[in-house]
């Protein structure tokens, strides 16, 4: 074979915000195939802020680090083009961890199979792939509205964000998202059915949280840390959940994480605060899925997908995450 | 009547520790009571270190703050030396919010009888008071070990750390204490029967955790916050859980609390951080007394009482909570 395969490789550990120089844009040739393993072009790359955390060098995390030279760690939705397993052939498409490159060689392990004639193959890296699952178990596993509950959500027009919101609505719950920018809040409002959205960038949020939520919070979803989430637990209902699902606010700080110093109020408030990971719901994957496949055919469920073309703009791109500049998912298009 | 009641009256809300002068040391005579009000001399008064947060302007807490001018609260237990009240005949031992002072009037509403043919009557402060109930329903309620969990306990000499030890010690698990001093550490494993203690002012507690609990951390019940709470969040095991019941070492800061920056470990570890309010569990008193007597008769849940003579010595005594310098639950007699 003679296919080549451009794909971008992990140089340096970023400091910060992620530079163009942490990564090395390399070539290939795509090798053959041994038995058992399928080759699938990527179509489109899932950008997405947990990829921050996987280029830093601590042991803590859920996933080792990305290693130095390794092809950087991505979701990507692809087609099969050639096949040595017994499950795939070559057409089907699939979805799975394929890196932000051209062509992956998978030994099938983690591949699942889509159908691309249920929805757009961008989708199944939003509503119907790892953003849905998040935003679904996080939410009702987690964070167990109640109808009636007041439900905020950070990060609320992000890909989680405007999940979480929309099922929280369907749920019967008073949904306050928390964005920034007039025109991402107003979506949230308008288009996605929120009750309220709070523009961080223009408003006071606790004085907001206060008009908006005057019983307080019951149920916070939090996608971004930092001064939001102190905000946001002094304003907690009695018994309170608190899902961390991930501090946008936090991933390049050069200096420590900024920790809740509001946490106390866990105890004033006999509140809960629980992490969410997405990998610990796989199996449940199809209870998810019919829950929410109804509500998007009823136009309840809205997605939107940020989809910029060119892999070779996976840098520049993936900074958009970070200063807030996606309008939705935000995917990258590899290929047609 | 002519009795004269001295009492430590609240003159200025403190910043940072707690001075002499924060307080006035008024005397006023004994009223006459009226009907339905019972005369408590109390006999000891009880210190713990919720007291301070008491004095802070917070309306965030779930008590308000005590007023200018207001006698000290706290929680005491005396001799009922006159009633107009049917429950409560001379001679009843009590217990209630009866504040830093020798006598208080109470309409009997939160004030129980106790019975000092049980128990010396400072136990009725700790182990049989509020930091037993605060010790096994955040243990166990909150908690949740199983036998064979490594639980952890900082602050673990003091009044609360140390009845939680030896609760989860006779639950089965394997409990590690965290305490400042040597005296303090042998006192855990050598008298109550901890696994190992870490003293925090000599070892490097990271190093000494991951010997301790090469598994990871199921329970980490955290009396005091700051440095020692994120470095346990570091160390936990999938699932675990974290009790939050203060954070001493946070409460005489005149900046804002150390929020925890470790608290993402929750989303890593799956991990849950909860709050526990021991006045949820008023209801349930008899469930933990029921099970703590017979540990107490068999020797299994000892308690050790830091008894200082001298009302007069109050605010003095009141900040040993802080520097650590004293030996078990703090109490302060009043009269004998």
């Amino acid at each position: 074979m003679n296919t080549v395969n451009h794909q971008f490789r992990l140089a340096t550990r970023p400091v910060g915000a992620v530079k163009r120089s942490d990564f090395t844009y390399a070539s290939e040739p795509v090798r053959a195939l041994a038995d058992g393993e399928v080759l699938v072009q990527n179509l489109y790359v899932s950008l997405d802020p947990a990829m921050r955390g996987w280029l830093n060098a601590s042991e803590d995390s859920y996933m080792p680090p990305v290693a130095i030279g390794e092809v950087m760690r991505a979701i990507a939705v692809g087609r099969v083009t050639a096949s040595k397993h017994p499950n795939f052939a070559v057409g089907d498409h699939v979805v799975g961890l394929m890196g932000v490159q051209e062509y992956a060689i998978s030994s099938g392990q983690g591949l699942n199979k889509v159908n691309p004639a249920l929805a757009p193959l961008p989708l199944f890296l939003s509503v119907l792939g790892m953003t849905g699952l998040t935003a679904y178990f996080g939410l009702f596993d987690v964070g167990q509205p109640k109808a009636g509950d007041t439900v905020v959500v950070s990060g609320a027009a992000g890909a989680v964000g405007a999940v979480v919101g929309q099922l929280a609505k369907a749920h019967g719950a008073r949904v306050i998202g928390i964005a920034g920018g007039a025109d991402k809040c107003r979506y949230l409002v308008e288009e996605l059915g929120f009750d309220a959205a709070i523009d961080y960038k223009q408003e006071d949020v606790a004085a907001a949280l206060k008009t908006h939520a005057p019983k307080g919070v019951d149920v916070f979803f939090d996608n971004v840390g930092g001064d939001i989430l102190d905000i946001v637990l002094g304003r907690l209902a009695h018994g309170a959940r608190v899902v961390i699902c991930g501090a946008i606010s936090q991933y390049n700080n050069t200096s420590a994480i900024k920790g809740p110093s509001n946490y106390l109020q866990l105890m004033v408030k006999r509140a809960t605060m629980r992490g969410v990971m997405v990998a610990d719901y796989y199996p449940r994957a199809m209870e998810a899925m019919s829950a929410m496949a109804p509500l998007l055919a009823a136009g309840k469920l809205k997605s939107r997908e940020d989809i910029v073309p060119g892999l070779e703009n996976f840098p520049v791109t993936f900074l958009k995450l970070f200063d807030g500049s996606n309008n939705g998912k935000l995917v990258l298009q590899v290929a047609a």
